[in-house]
């Protein structure tokens, strides 16, 4: 028996039409003699139409009876899709979380799946059946159904094609694939045939929403190809594969990202002391705050520098809190926070071994008269921080100048 | 522990503010030391919304997946009612009806409870939680949750008072009680205190729609007094108990109801023969045609009589055709539909003892110049059917006959 499993985003079933036309796929999938497991999230909006209507109830849910109520979003979803199925003529049967055996554990809210007992997936399989699994749900040893956090469902497909080793997993959304950069701003953007996780990984890190890292990461961990493709349209999308997959070649820009959704903060005249740096971190640390591109300046002739960071917009305020409380013990002079800022980054791989990678995005800037704020590079990515108004014209500019759009991948 | 069942309609819960206002009534029971149990409906409109889904998705849709979309409606209900519990103060959990241990079988769609593993409950309820149990829903035997048809939600109440021996069940509506007539049309109506299981299941037949008659049914094989009151109001409304609990009065009207939901149908010319009645009935009854007062006149000196019912109007095409069919084998003369009608009737006991009580009827109705179409007549009920004009102020001219808004119950 070979086994495809389709995973459909909200978006592709965000309504009775979306849904019929996503099992029209699932079917056709079933035609090819494929046995077909179909996962579901919960169809458009729903889900934030449950939080809200939470939010009026009270603005601290409880996390167990909130997985109680958001969980009926999938239900409804995986329900309309095997309807769908039935109703063309192919059999099909819905199954929640706990009903296909997928057990979690962990807090209501941010559940992991523990393991995938596939009996009864298995069962209605080998009768025929198109078997539709709710997305981002599992059962918790007490009885309750939990929801496995953001991005659940893509992990829900990627742990049933990895119980059910299928080798691979379809994954169907408003994405037509991961291209070389957002086609909306750089026209002459191509489509990737292939990618490897850790590009992905390095992607998403730089702002570029394709799927979550979480379900990426355990996709490579067992050994599962992702196939990012348009729910809406025909044609292949992107395989994201393992590394070793993928020819090597000495240096590659695979992908590039710009992300206008962080803020620069830089706390200015931090005495240039040993564990002056560790303070700054620790005092953000604390306070749950992600940090991308640390920067320290060199140090003056009075002794002091800067130390710049990368935050997201939502944390902006508290992080600008928690640094004024480290600068005013640390005797900084003051803590600044710019918001006009756009990280653009290159993403692939052997950079390291490659300085011209990095060179050519300077060199392109210059050009462009692009002041770059911020700059910092690994082996997979090179980040430049530009003025938010450059943001799209150093995309453009930098996709040219490596030539993204007559790639080989 | 004495245990309290609250059952909450669909309307008392129709929205997250409504929600909160039944969850202070639950608390407020709580704090008065029962152990409170409670059964919510899904919230407003819900169960109309995702059928009219489905019905996007296919006109005949799998009754297996109808369960699973619609059994939502009520987790959606039980996760605010317990998130509003929490929010408050009182500590609640909310349970399926599979995660409340009701077992059900039978078809999706229609099946029953088979019975009720108390043991998840009463845990709960030890360690002094508000348990909010989805109504309508059970676990069938091979793992579904199934519906259990209409007026479920309140069966769900009855069922867990008798398994937990509570001998009584609150059902919260949007109706303030068991009232003499309709308040609408008769002003001067009165709130009953009590009424018997049978005179509200003669009601429910005479078209007040109160509660379903299966809970009736249930609740009286099971010894469950029924207490009907308003979610919005707090005054005590109607209880539902055993005949034998009222106290036995010669003859007693309690409460009118005024139905124009039928249509009248008549066989006309039948010819006078043994057998023809039943084959006429037959003919309903072989389509699934409900039918309320059979009357036959008696036959004319050529022969042939006439054969009348009632019928839900929304049955009315299908038994008009079903009728005729019968007729043109019969070689009886036509086939009549009226659809100007109403059904007036009288509910209470001892009837047949007393033929005053349907004397008054008949003579009011004269009185007030109401032409009487058609009269049957029980222990429990009288029935005229009168012009669909006429119907109100029949209602309130009987009502009035019977001196009902000065009554003892």
């Amino acid at each position: 028996m070979k086994i495809t499993v389709m995973k459909f985003g909200g978006t592709s079933v965000a309504d009775p039409e979306k849904i019929q036309r996503a099992a029209e796929r699932a079917i056709s999938e079933r035609r090819k003699g494929y046995a077909v497991v179909v996962v579901v999230s919960a169809p458009g909006e729903m889900t934030d139409e449950l939080m809200s209507l939470a939010e009026r109830i009270t603005t601290k849910p409880d996390e167990r009876e909130l997985d109680q109520l958001v969980t009926t979003g999938e239900q409804v979803g995986i329900s309309l899709f095997a309807m769908a199925c039935k109703a063309r003529g192919s059999d099909a049967v819905s199954l929640t979380g706990p009903q296909a055996g997928i057990d979690a554990v962990g807090a209501p809210g941010c559940a992991q799946i523990r393991r995938i007992r596939t009996r009864s997936v298995l069962k209605h399989l080998k009768a025929g059946r198109i078997v539709v699994v709710a997305g981002f749900q599992g059962l918790a040893p007490n009885g309750d159904t939990s929801t496995l956090g953001r991005g659940g469902s893509d992990l829900t497909a990627v742990a049933l094609a990895s119980a059910l080793k299928t080798g691979r997993c379809e994954i169907f959304s408003d994405v037509k694939g991961v291209y070389t950069a957002d086609p909306r701003i750089v026209h002459d953007a191509r489509k990737l045939k292939r990618i490897s996780f850790e590009e992905m990984l390095e992607l998403a890190g730089a702002g570029a929403q394709v799927m979550q890292a979480r379900s990426m990461e355990v996709a490579e961990r067992f050994g599962v190809e992702l196939h990012v493709r348009s729910a809406f349209h025909n044609p292949t999308g992107t395989w994201i594969v393992a590394q070793e997959k993928i020819m090597l070649e000495k240096a590659f820009v695979s992908s590039l990202a710009l992300d206008k959704s962080e803020v620069r903060l830089t706390v200015v005249g931090v005495p240039d002391q040993p564990g002056v740096a560790a303070a700054v971190l620790s005092a953000l640390a604390a306070d749950g705050i992600p940090v991308d591109m640390i920067i320290q300046s060199a140090p003056s002739q009075a002794g002091v520098n800067d130390m710049s960071f990368m935050t997201p917009k939502a944390f902006a305020v508290r992080a600008k809190k928690a640094l004024e409380a480290a600068a005013a013990k640390l005797r900084a002079e003051r803590v600044d926070l710019n918001d006009q800022v756009a990280k653009v980054s290159a993403v692939g791989t052997g950079f390291r071994h490659s300085p011209k990678i990095a060179a050519t995005m300077f060199d392109v800037l210059a050009k462009a008269k692009i002041n770059i704020h911020m700059i910092s590079a690994s082996d997979l990515r090179v980040s430049c921080v530009v003025d938010l108004k450059d943001g799209e014209s150093a995309l453009r500019a930098i996709h040219k100048a490596y030539g993204l759009s007559k790639g080989r991948r």
